[in-house]
């Protein structure tokens, strides 16, 4: 059996694209693999004729295309985002190799999830691939890793077919997941009260942000998760009594 | 250990492709994942600008190219070839998917072996695929079938690198895990400051124990992260000053 549908429920983002033709490229190679929510974040040039002379015929995807200032933005309604990187230095995320990231997306594609593809020439930046809870890499060549746009779109899309012609779907979780929003307004709420008490200084930040967008990331929150967290920083907000 | 010394002896054939900037592209694709060996049957234009623009750095790929006449003569000195193909009509050859191809392809590797793909518009003719042992297809959207020329070279030299690579064991975790008494200490720092914004009512805890336990237990926690946690919460226990 397969479960192909499964591909309506993910997005490819792609974050800061400057060479149309790769819009396109990464359009049609989303097509052949059956997907269709494609995302841009502040792309240099869109629409454009190069995006539809390499979309040779996925032009549906294009015009359905939309186009959003940052990438909180575009996974604000998914559960769960997966960061196409070969980041590796400093703090880690769970890093996982397309095949297996793949899997893990397509468990979770009975809700929205995202892929993001950063920049052709700097690839995602360390804020962008913080916003992700998983970080994904192509085994690359390490003499030549210079890996076209629209052909690292190709190999994920590729994987995410594969995984689920051979995936059976996934079991519906006991209880909702937090969408990446909340965990984005929980992150701020504690930064505040961070700064308040003193603990953070955003003059001098540090490693803290990081550090702590990854603790979220790797805790799977629920939106139940968020709220018990959420209230208790709020009570934080009363003066004390003493 | 890994084994990519194989792709040295793997090579790709394009069957008279039309566009040189998808040579560009397979050129690229090719070194991306270790492979080499390129040989050009009657290419339409070659060489040419637009594939060394495409071939993004992989321009010793394009130099080293042999352009033949005939397939059999592009295969000559190999034990066995592949059909990049979805042909499926007909007398069929063994057919298998990339993926299983290309590690029947690596096990012969020792030996020159060859991937063959055909025309951009046509595909590979009848006569051609029958001078391959092995018919292989990249699975797609049967709705849209239209895989790029670069991007089918891409996901074969992709699942050709896959197949090499044998699973090194995993490394040690580069950041320390928190014990379960530091988790522990954690948890009861946070109860006690809950308890005291009136946030947490001990005489009547409800499930807001068990749901925090639940998601300490969830996060798998670094020793660090306890650290940064319990200084915030320490912070909390100086009066306001207002």
């Amino acid at each position: 059996m397969n479960n192909t549908d499964a591909l309506k429920n993910i997005r490819i983002v792609l974050s800061r694209p400057s060479h149309p033709g790769n819009i396109g490229a990464a359009a049609r190679a989303m097509k052949t693999m059956g997907l269709s929510d494609l995302r841009l974040v502040q792309p240099r040039h869109f629409p454009h004729p190069d995006a539809v002379v390499r979309a040779a015929g996925a032009d549906d995807i294009l015009n359905a295309a939309q186009v959003v200032e940052t990438l909180p933005e575009a996974l604000s309604d998914c559960v769960f985002a997966v960061a196409a990187t070969a980041r590796h230095r400093e703090l880690r995320h769970e890093a996982l190799d397309a095949r297996a990231a793949a899997h893990a997306v397509v468990a979770t594609a009975p809700q929205a999830v995202a892929i993001v593809f950063g920049n052709e020439t700097a690839g995602l930046t360390a804020d962008e691939a913080a916003n992700c809870r998983i970080w994904a890499r192509i085994p690359v060549n390490p003499e030549f890793s210079s890996l076209n746009l629209g052909a690292a779109v190709q190999v994920f899309a590729y994987e995410l077919r594969m995984a689920c012609v051979i995936a059976t779907p996934a079991p519906a979780p006991e209880f909702a997941p937090a969408t990446l929003e909340q965990v984005e307004q929980l992150y701020r709420h504690l930064e505040e009260q961070m700064t308040v008490t003193g603990f953070y200084n955003p003059a001098n930040p540090g490693r803290l942000e990081l550090r702590l967008r990854r603790l979220l990331a790797r805790a799977q929150l629920e939106a139940e998760e968020v709220n018990i967290l959420r209230g208790f920083l709020k009570t934080l907000e009363r003066p004390k009594i003493r």
